[in-house]
């Protein structure tokens, strides 16, 4: 059975960062839609929206990690922790396509 | 464009009823291995999966939820807030599957 | 950018291995309703729902290995391969959650 | 407890179609640089993402539809059955983000 364990920082991320991912994930997208027009095989478009979607997640999991940390850090301080807390969960339900 | 949208605390949930949800889900597990026992149609099978993901999530989503809460409303108290936001990110990263 | 590759047959699974795999979940679903009840801490039970997960969707993948198996082998043989190819989809599309 | 349905065919999707997903997929992801960029509200950047991930996962859908009633039609008459096989559950796999 697992323990509680303490990781380190592992998603955060910079603006910079972001951004250089993002650019990335837009030549990626890019890139498929070539495949898509040159009629490649099927499975290799395939394992390409995979790479996007995992680098989506990275993305998205370094803006939550920033978040988090505010949210944790100043939201009982500014007397709106409810309505940070369910716009959290909210994102977080749509993050696990159960939104 | 999405715009920022304030939803209901629709994750909550008390222990009794995360109880009864996960001892739903141990009875569609024992029923998933009658079906595999008995030669069901995998498709079907396949569908009882599915279904218990979704209960699973929905009881991770609840559980997760009274942690967020208890986490920004005492985090930045208790002065612990960098340790709660790490762990409850390598939570979320293991919920979507990028742990 | 990723090229086509042919992996080995990873996610079959017999019967006798399947039915192993979900005994073995069920055993942790009652460990979680125990952790529930005895007001374990969040992220640890989150742990043990991740671990659950996983092992569900690789229950999934045996049997969805071996069900692509006999529709590739004779789908078209039986002259049905229509219908397999539909609902094998929309199981896929389940196991992705967008079902 | 649920059973076999055949659902139509919800995620076939033409070259045309995939073509057009793809270029509104790549302008949303530039929109995500611009609101990266602009500082803009982390919750709203997130809901954005997630979109982008459910129209890829509706592209991949789309594209292992094609695939998979190709291989279903045809596979066993080429003699590869076994490989298209496995390359398709490889493909599941990463989908389901356990590859």
């Amino acid at each position: 059975m697992a323990t509680s364990e303490t990781p380190t920082r592992g998603y955060t991320a910079t603006k910079d960062q972001l951004g250089t991912r993002l650019r990335r994930i837009e030549g990626q997208v890019r890139g498929i839609e070539r495949m898509v027009e040159d009629d490649r095989y099927c499975i290799d478009i395939l394992t390409q929206i995979s790479a996007i979607q995992a680098a989506l997640d990275k993305v998205a999991l370094g803006l939550l990690d920033g978040h988090v940390r505010h949210c944790v850090a100043e939201g009982s301080q500014e007397g709106k922790s409810e309505m940070m807390s369910t716009e959290l969960m909210a994102a977080v339900g749509r993050l696990m396509r159960r939104g």
